[in-house]
């Protein structure tokens, strides 16, 4: 791997296990332009990275990710910056959506407005008991308007809401009941957790999550016929390709598929 | 404000929060063609208050709704007489959706049918713990359909689906359980914690609030990719806001947004 | 009824209850291209039986459903072949939203990747305690795409992803929080329960709940406003049908509707 910048720590473990670390704990891991940029360039390296099999998304210090650095934003009151800014960071988490391989956030701490978007955001998470999630940008004058994006897709409609209007925080296991973190351990358990999921996915071949990944949030947005052409589409593909084949045969002959030795 | 008719009671608070109150106990509250046209007027009315910063639905008695009223309907017995009726109806439901200010249930009793609609329909709702909830169209022969698109908005499919088709009630805390509802609590303190949600909404800047209800309603609707753009949008123009300027300013300084004092 | 294939038992009784056995519990009533086939040709029949009220979906055995026939699959390995099995299954499943009667899954058992689609696709499910619900084909390399059609319009979308990448199956327990039964009960009272649904069901008349399933799937994939004129024209015609107008009826005059006795 290239040197990493220190705002954000990257680190690649030779299974293809990924590991970028928000690294600005006295900034509460905002994410500033630079911290967006850094977590950009760092995406689009672990999407050409063929050998990639998973990315944890971490960060250093009491917080998680405090959203975007306020001071940075009140220095340039132009519609052109803020338009940028927000168009930055809406490309930097689609780039999560859209990379081949699941993204697991590890929620150590607070996760607030832009930071709790970037939880719901990565296709897992797994949150320390002591971790909390608001998007309290309206405390500020500043409606959590992309944060909402994916929380709706994530917790029921009024839950978003009172979230969004209130600025109150949830705590960890509330988040797991609404559906926006997967897992919730004391924060002891919680590398043992996060590796429980990664040795489970890396069990797992690439393609085959490459291609249902894609698929997934594809259909999703369709109405339930189109969404069911995708997928079909998707899974005769799936089917055709040596892991598959190898997959099922394996399965048949009562062993290990070669690609998991 | 002008005088309220007596089966909508209407106040409104120097803070600007409006209160209607459904006001025909003995009828259950029932929407009722002059109910439905007095809840669009009022409506219309608090979406031109440029000083509203609330609206609480309450209702008198023990019910908080039955839903439409089945005499008058039958009474009708007419294709257009039907068509237009539930069109009124929706009209006034997408009016709750598109007023600039937070919408809160206060259900104090029985939700049914377009009365459980109406809970669904607003931003947030508060329940008693003997509130119950129920789209029992089924039982009279008339599926609630219309009651059903917020319900489904809110709930899981299935549950939607079971209440739709059994007619049965679910209790408050199932309720929430579900995402129907926000918060419940003893009926003796439902105004207190109705009044909870309130300040804290006061204690936001209203325009904030205005710009992120609408754009939370409209990208949900849209492909992930179209709702970061729109919600991106409406963030920079938030930002650009004096309120959110003052906001962020002050957070910055560690005071109090003028707009609070 | 015409006979039955042994491989899927067809029952209908007097009451217009139809219920479809799974029967190759030897295969884990996996849908081979012969059980998609029986299931589409009943599904079929059940659409045209006027008299029909409610389908039950069950299973023979010690599993409700294992998916799709892997040994089968691997014998045919064409991408014309998967293609025309995935929509051959795809369709078959459509055919259970379009029926106009309410569709019950009953699951004893382990409801396995298109398994467990089937029970995602019905309109209500009832579970056993110790049934358990996986989409696991990733562990074979066959991402569940086309099984997550279903999940992820039943359950939070982070709940069906660490499903679909980490193949492990849920509790019945689990599944109904989730929003993916609505039911469970002991296996004694699996039989019991259903009827509940059943009886629940046949106590409404069979021309509403057609127009209300069919309007419910059609206007949750659109956006809210055409949402509410599909629902809102679908209640005018229920509102019109006699059922609706002898059930209101009935209603005002505090007696059963005539459909009812």
């Amino acid at each position: 791997m290239s040197e990493s910048p220190s705002i954000l720590l990257h680190e690649r473990d030779p299974r293809g296990v990924h590991t970028l670390t928000l690294n600005t704990p006295q900034a509460f891991n905002a994410l500033s332009e630079a911290m967006l940029q850094a977590l950009s360039e760092r995406l689009d390296e672990i999407a050409r990275d063929e050998g990639a099999r998973v990315l944890v998304i971490a960060a250093a210090g009491k917080a998680f990710c405090a959203g975007h650095n306020l001071k940075e934003m009140k220095a340039h009151p132009s519609m052109d910056y803020y338009r940028q800014l927000f168009a930055q960071c809406s490309r930097m988490m689609l780039q999560i959506q859209r990379l081949p391989v699941p993204v697991i956030a590890r929620v150590q701490g607070l996760a607030t407005a832009a930071g709790c978007q970037l939880v719901a955001q990565c296709d897992l998470a797994v949150a320390a008991q002591e971790a909390r999630f608001g998007v309290n940008g309206i405390d500020v004058g500043l409606f959590c308007a992309t944060p909402s994006v994916p929380l709706v897709r994530n917790v029921p409609a009024k839950v978003a809401m009172e979230m969004l209007l209130t600025g109150e925080f949830i705590s960890a296991d509330e988040a797991r009941a609404r559906g926006l973190v997967n897992r919730v351990v004391p924060a002891s358990e919680l590398d043992a957790e996060v590796q429980r999921l990664v040795t489970s996915i890396l069990a797992k071949p690439r393609e085959a999550i490459a291609m249902g990944k894609a698929v997934f949030y594809q259909h999703r947005e369709t109405g339930i016929e189109a969404a069911y052409q995708l997928a079909g589409q998707s899974m005769a593909c799936n089917m055709m390709h040596e892991v598959a084949q190898e997959g099922v045969q394996a399965f048949i002959e009562k062993r290990q598929p070669a690609w998991r030795a």
